[in-house]
């Protein structure tokens, strides 16, 4: 007889470090160095499965103070360039330079030009998609960006390249708990917009965005969770012209950026 | 001595059937019989090099009277189901079913709606972004469109799937010459827009939208053709609120064509 034994993952569901090596650092001393320097723009940590030691134990550690996910993985999954040895440790750094929330803050209060424009992204997991929105809002004016950092895509290279270049001109940061992001948002001063498709919301063509907006879109199909929704001061809804109600999520978020653009001069 | 030869393209570059066989007919007969009784279904017919007769020959020029577009592949890029002989032919099936342009012109003229929108896209080639357009399209109430046949992307399966669906509810032809088709189009009293990037051209926030509108998008990187453009009357442009001035093309088409949308009624 055989039992029902522990379920395997099918391997292409395993984690594994990223096929391109391009954005990764590895090794003991120079990831525990990437973490001491310049922790924020680290955006995942692969720790090799059945390592141990005190010096790993010490990494990941400090990954997980900094909010940064730690990812455990297979041996045969650790893959970086041959000639170096990574010591069961890689991580990922981010393709933009991430600031801390507090920091995102700061920068919007230091900021003296018109009522500032935030957008906040719940999750949203397909890098095109990413890479358009980041693009999209630095045309139409919204400087400041919050990602989410669990069931989101980092902003990996690919994001970088369909954001034409955009990301380096924007103002991101990452938060582990979007609801309670907004409401420190909201604390400052800012009305929070989130996006959805309904017919009961109101118009993008009617509501009121004067003073500081935080705009917030979901993931394409799920939409905004639960939570994230219950901080919005506002849902707000592109009216549309067929029975069929859709749009690509980028598209979406570029015509209410636009359409608060056009308002709020 | 070793003489400067015919130049062999890369293999990557020979024009090669489509690697997945759903939107495919072939063999001689089959793909005749397609030609007279749904023409405007065959986006693409491709001939094997080296084969000949006439009946091939027949196949041939009935393609190019009926502007189908006929590419000339090695034997080893005939990839078709192995279980049937393919005879030296194989037709692309569009994932919409296309009209005539005097198809889509009668089609307008029975349209007893509010002002007709109709989109011409010129030269659009990456199909991800086709599928945006049309999805855009359709919920923005541009529910004609005018695409070019060369340099285009037929609308494959990826276009259909990209578009969730929109294909089926558009009205969609395919020209040969964009310019001749706009001229057509404004002898049945639409006022041609292109849109293009640049600072001089009109704020789509402020040009007058008012009667029939044909919008037209150029391909991203491109942008409009000189021909195509001189048939335009007006050229907007998306005014930005940064230095950085550039926009995903699909995400360009649906800021136009939803501003259109909402000053129209």
């Amino acid at each position: 007889m055989t039992g029902r034994g522990k379920r395997e993952r099918p391997p292409d569901e395993q984690p594994a470090t990223p096929a391109s090596d391009d954005d990764l650092i590895w090794g003991v001393n120079p990831v525990r160095e990437a973490l001491v320097q310049q922790a924020a723009t680290i955006s995942e940590l692969f720790i090799q499965r059945g390592k141990g030691g005190a010096r790993l134990q010490e990494i990941i550690e400090g990954a997980r103070e900094r909010g940064i996910a730690v990812r455990f993985v297979e041996p045969d999954r650790m893959r970086v360039a041959r000639t170096c040895r990574h010591q069961g440790v890689v991580a990922r750094l981010s393709a933009a330079r991430l600031l801390s929330f507090d920091g995102l803050l700061d920068r919007i209060a230091e900021d003296r030009s018109s009522p500032p424009r935030l957008l906040a992204l719940d999750s949203i997991q397909d890098p095109r998609n990413l890479g358009s929105i980041l693009r999209s809002a630095l045309a139409a004016g919204f400087q400041y960006v919050i990602l989410t950092r669990d069931r989101s895509v980092p902003v990996t290279g690919t994001v970088a390249c369909t954001s034409a270049g955009a990301v380096a001109h924007l103002s991101l940061c990452q938060v582990i708990n979007l609801s309670d992001a907004l409401n420190r948002v909201k604390e400052r001063g800012f009305w929070v917009y989130g996006a959805v498709v309904e017919p009961g919301a109101a118009s993008i063509y009617t509501a009121d965005f004067s003073g500081p907006v935080c705009l917030v879109i979901g993931s394409e199909g799920k939409g905004l969770r639960p939570l994230v929704r219950s901080q919005c001061d506002v849902v707000v809804t592109i009216p549309m012209r067929a029975a069929f109600n859709s749009l690509n999520a980028s598209v979406a978020a570029a015509i209410i950026m636009f359409e608060i653009s056009r308002r709020t001069g």
